[in-house]
């Protein structure tokens, strides 16, 4: 009765999440299908002795014959990447991130786009690059968070991305695990949900967090922690820590159900973390750069 | 006209402050005269493998002929110590730690007194071992803290030490400076009056300190930190926060001057610190240690 468009399994977009220690590419439909991926650790870190024209030829070769324009996020455009792509400024929308794009062309006449990072100067005054992205690509409203090694917040009203903030919180527990008498209690890394848990409130009610995560070394001296449990004890304070002041930098507790973007094991820990503090959590789409890069690059035209 | 008595000169007591890393020993007149020194780092963990007599007639042999009785204190009553000595529950007088101690004989007859430490077990959870003695050596009434690798922070009422708290500022620091981004950021550790100050402040403000302390890396960015103050301005942001840390886990701000306990470089930073916040200060005797186990010699008759 009705002819429905067929989607375009065509390629129309070549898309890059290019961070410090990681390579991840797609080839994107119109319709926002992943035809192809690439991942890779060709981050920049990796990427700059070897070129990073020379390192995309590489990875995404294959690629280049159909004409797709690229468009690339993340510390690619930061002062150690490919080129400076200075940050958009304030609250910004997709189009603001579009409008900052640094577009060049390469020797054979592809044309790179590399996105803009952003950066809050009043307020809360923190930077980030690519995370923004993801950003865009999953939310019109409400709260998210991005777990990492820099764990980002962020407040997103009527598609505009209006205030962020990053936590430590996966480089802080790596140095507290690695280099710190708490680290020398633990025995080994398994995961403990009760533990995990015991953490998470202890970080979440912390006033006082250098004495408060020093409870780690107390309860296992009096025997109210096993070693084994002091790893996940301490992942669950600096996540429980990272939710209260969460709160409190966005001024009033975050009431909305935050969404959690990001991969595997650290983002279940954060939906576990944030359900047993009675946070309604929902998960951001798979591939939330590629979306987001795709849904800005159709603004830049 | 009156004949004042001499003050004895004479050898009276043998005092070894001995910690995980250091060994501090003095041969006391009866009047507290430090009559002779001796420091090293035959520490616990060094003289565990030669020998914790061994070691103690390495370096105090010349003293021991005159029969004094030997006290010590700090870690070398810990488990991994020369014998471990339990810990004083709760509120603790002198007499209660002179008490507490665990006395026996060398092969030469010799007595060797180990203090305890002190432990609580309701609110405030924590322990410590050689503060205490540094604490009793210092104050009858008021706040002392004594800045370290893990500071402590004790409340004293009528002698009775009443409540302490431990923060982990000292190695909180290392490992930040160390295994962070922060330290890739830093330019060498001089000492910057004006980022110190910068620091304690944030640290002092801080209601996020995983997301807060990042702000030395964005004020880097922003060109409003030099690098050269990266490592003042973070060791700024852990005072601060330790301070403010204190005043909430006391549960009142902490109104009294606080006596600061401890010596050269870092005494100096708290005194900066605490000044800074509208805080009086004062400065705890030279040798707390000794003072205090030679006070507490006394209540074991």
């Amino acid at each position: 009765m009705f002819s429905t468009p067929k989607p375009s399994h065509a390629p129309d977009l070549i898309v890059v999440d290019w961070g410090t220690t990681s390579f991840r590419a797609g080839l994107l439909s119109g319709d926002g299908t992943v035809l192809e991926r690439r991942e890779s650790d060709n981050g920049i870190l990796k990427a700059a002795s070897t070129g990073f024209e020379t390192v995309l030829r590489a990875e995404v070769g294959a690629w280049l014959g159909a004409g797709c324009p690229i468009v690339a996020c993340g510390m690619i455009g930061s002062r150690q990447g490919w080129r400076e792509v200075p940050y958009v400024e304030g609250a910004a929308t997709a189009v603001a991130l579009a409008r900052g794009a640094l577009t060049f062309s390469l020797a054979d006449g592809e044309r790179v786009s590399i996105l803009p990072g952003m950066r809050m100067a009043d307020g809360i005054r923190d930077v980030m690059r690519g995370e923004e992205t993801q950003i865009m690509g999953s939310l019109q409203d409400g709260v998210a968070v991005l777990p990492g090694t820099h764990s980002k917040w962020a407040e997103v009203r009527g598609g505009v991305i209006t205030g962020f903030a990053s936590f430590m919180t996966g480089e802080v527990f790596a140095a507290l695990s690695q280099h710190t008498i708490l680290g020398k209690l633990a025995e080994g890394s398994d995961h403990d949900d009760m533990a995990f848990a015991e953490g998470v409130r202890a970080g979440n009610d912390s006033s006082a967090p250098t004495h408060d995560v020093f409870a780690a070394r107390t309860r296992v001296l009096s025997g109210d922690l096993a070693p084994s449990g002091v790893s996940s004890w301490l992942s669950g304070f600096l996540i429980g820590a990272e939710i209260a002041g969460a709160d409190r930098v966005f001024k009033a507790p975050v009431n909305d159900s935050i969404m959690i973007i990001g991969n595997a094991g650290l983002t279940r820990r954060y939906q576990d973390a944030l359900r047993q503090l009675g946070r309604a959590t929902s998960a951001g789409p798979a591939d939330a750069a590629f979306v987001g890069m795709q849904k800005i690059a159709r603004m830049m035209g």
